[in-house]
């Protein structure tokens, strides 16, 4: 199995890249987009443990479009083959001074495109 | 690529299976052997952000041994593939009434087997 195959790479890069766009916009048509549409899709939300796109999508439609700024930090992403590939990162809001976000998700090259199959997020008191 | 294929899922439920019992019992040396052993393996922790296999290690090698007995709900393992698979499940602890934990994990086939290359551990207030 080849980590890091630069083409591989530069394709997840991208589809991150895109999805920070949208969810800083609150694109909530393309965020949806970027979820693996089937039930086994899953996302660990700051305050919400959601299974399956439905829920996932639902979520979406509900969330305040406000404050969704962030500034990204200690990003990781690695590729495993050319049709896995896991993005970490950690991230930080103007209005949360002292908290650091996190969020890892797994995506895969699924038939439609790359899709995230996986997500969490979660922020905790910034380590000393 | 096909998904949820019933011998790889067999396998990444058993090193799962494995894991967890490790971690119940605070087996140092079986955790640090189930993640990646490289510099981009990362885990997000309750309470910290660990970059790099030797920065997981040092972490476990510090941890309390007490209180690591946990209840397991809403485990699900998809895998993709015969080299990758995610790993996402809800736990409790009795001495955290009313908190819930959400583990993900996302594991590859790697030439010496199959290892985590990113985890996320958080615990929030149980959702209404």
């Amino acid at each position: 199995m080849t980590i890091d195959d630069p083409v591989t790479r530069a394709e997840v890069e991208a589809a991150f890249a895109a999805y920070e766009a949208a969810l800083v916009g609150n694109d909530v048509a393309a965020l949806d987009g970027f979820f693996w549409r089937d039930a086994r899709a899953l996302r660990y939300g700051t305050g919400e443990n959601l299974y399956g796109h439905a829920a996932i999508a639902a979520f979406r439609a509900a969330r305040p479009a406000t404050g969704l700024g962030r500034d990204l930090d200690g990003t990781v992403i690695t590729t495993f083959g050319r049709d896995f590939a896991t993005a970490s990162t950690l991230f930080r809001r103007d209005g949360a001074p002292g908290r650091v976000g996190r969020q890892t998700q797994s995506w895969a090259r699924l038939p439609e495109g790359w899709r995230i199959v996986a997500a969490h997020v979660s922020v905790i008191d910034a380590p000393a």
